[in-house]
């Protein structure tokens, strides 16, 4: 089986893995149905976070249940199944209070770039579709994987609110679902802060009422302005750099909320600066196994289309391709299909 | 009229200041009842915040009303008032928030440790009691002017709720008073944590059923151990050291929630340990206002009394005592009688 490796700074190879296989009881093999580029794989692509040696890439996957453990019970061969970034039990008291991604027998997925994938902890990491989704539904299916589920998890942590209004920092993937979220939500005024007139446009068809194009003091000036000088209820943080964390502190107003869900990278928050902000602080990586079933039902009754965020479709062999189209910002989000 | 007037580093003096009068329309003027040195004031009087020239004590304050400025229409002279560290106008959207110690119009109260107080903001920063209180209730009502008010915020910040378990991390005034305010909304149980002997004592008496007397790494794992490896739901965080706020922290659940009030003094949070520890952060200046008439209330009816967190009552001209016995951690607290 060949797979995506990445060996350094702007490295990744398609190039011969191992074959997965079941190692515990409780492990199950699916055959990927498509898989993708997560922005969060850009920090190492782009050098921001070591790679010590080759590793396999990939953390987003849907498919068909190929083969389970012993111990499986949940799902079985044949059915069509989606999973989180983060393998889970599902029954330790973190997941059972709905923090999944800090199960205590928590494992990362990490070498979902492939056409054949083993998922530890099947029966608390996986959850089935009804039956086998049309091939137009798998792109909308493959983000509730991670990007759907983290920027639902956003505007949850957010708490955004009927009527409320939410300002979105980041026009990745997760920031315009962040922007979808919120809609669902029922937020009344939704900001997006953007640039980039391809994803202003998506933002807009996902419920954006308003799109800031300027950045730090202008950017917060901007959204302060649109908000009649009290800052925005919610923001949603989808970027993970000091600057984008500090745009969206100086952007609420006392006592609202924020959803932190890009992954900080050489982020420091001043204890003083942030006590006086009267913020609220949440975040952390998306507890996706909470929102699956009802996040597939959105998707199954065609309530949600977040596939929408897939601008670029190419074969599994041309990861590469995929990388590059994401870090030179040419792609949203780049799909791989096997 | 004297006062306390701190010049540097364990240097507060009793001496002649000008007498307060009415400035503004809103203004009033209060005889002061009792004021009391709060652990905020110990910063500068440790030199641990700069003091750049002698500077007016005291924020801490409840009395009668002698004056009021032409503006005034909430109190009047004769009435028994208490009110916050912050004034504000409690009109503005912040205050109607809910967050009046972030009023747009806000003035932090500086100069209560004296006979006589200006108030800016009357109407929106004092709350009168129902009658003239008796001598023995003055000190709860004092503490309603801030760390009666802080650990209640604290406690509310932290989401405490009935049957939850709670930690609080500093055995201050504000710490022990998490504990009854964490007590009076339900909470199962409350793990203190204190390494003072009289202070354990009284946190008994507010409500805590375990105490922690480690910090730092074996606090943590005390704490962990008391909650079956889970970690405290809510942690009120009453300190501000970056020792205190980690504790904090990492004694928490994932999903849970830390409510921190302690004035953060070289706190640097790191994101990335924040992200993945998946805790809810929220505290600032405790909106005191919000609360006072329900503290009031609870005082009043002889429901609480937080005044017992004074353990050292001292007339006024001996202040420079007060810091004292505070800073040497003799005194909890000290109450000054005018």
């Amino acid at each position: 089986m060949k797979g995506a490796v990445l060996y350094g700074p702007r490295d990744v190879r398609f190039e011969e893995r191992e074959d997965p296989k079941i190692i515990k009881p409780t492990d199950a093999i699916i055959k990927i149905a498509a898989t993708c580029v997560c922005g969060s794989d850009l920090w190492p692509y782009r050098g921001l976070q070591p790679v010590n040696e080759p590793t396999p890439m990939g953390h987003e996957y849907c498919g068909i249940v190929e083969g389970v453990g012993s111990a499986v019970r949940s799902v079985k061969p044949g059915q069509f199944v989606i999973g989180s970034f983060a393998a889970s039990d599902n029954t330790c008291p973190h997941c059972r209070a709905g923090y999944q991604s800090s199960c205590i027998d928590r494992e990362w997925m990490l070498r979902a770039q492939a056409p054949v994938l083993r998922v530890p902890l099947a029966d608390g990491t996986l959850v089935a579709t009804p039956e086998t989704p049309s091939k137009e539904m798998i792109p909308s299916l493959l983000t509730l994987s991670d990007v759907m589920g983290t920027g639902w998890f956003a505007a949850v942590a957010a708490d955004v609110k009927p009527g409320k209004t939410v300002a979105v920092v980041g026009d990745g993937a997760v920031g315009l679902l962040g922007v979808l979220s919120a809609k669902l939500m029922g937020a009344g005024r939704i900001i997006a802060m953007s640039r980039h007139e391809k994803r202003q446009k998506l933002a807009r068809e996902f419920g954006a009422t308003d799109i800031v194009t300027d950045r730090g003091d202008v950017g917060v000036a901007r959204i302060k302005e649109l908000t009649k000088g009290i800052g925005a209820d919610s923001v949603l943080e989808c970027v993970g750099t000091q600057e984008s964390m500090m745009q969206a502190i100086r952007a609420t107003r006392p006592g609202g909320s924020i959803g932190y869900v890009g992954v900080p990278h050489g982020v420091q928050l001043d204890g003083q600066q942030l006590f006086f902000s009267h913020v609220r602080l949440h975040g952390g990586p998306a507890p996706v196994r909470r929102f699956l079933p009802d996040l597939i039902d959105l998707v199954w009754k065609g309530k949600i289309n977040p596939g929408k965020v897939f601008d670029l479709t190419l074969p599994l062999d041309q990861v590469t391709e995929g990388y590059r189209a994401m870090d030179e910002r040419r792609a949203i989000k780049a799909l791989l299909v096997p």
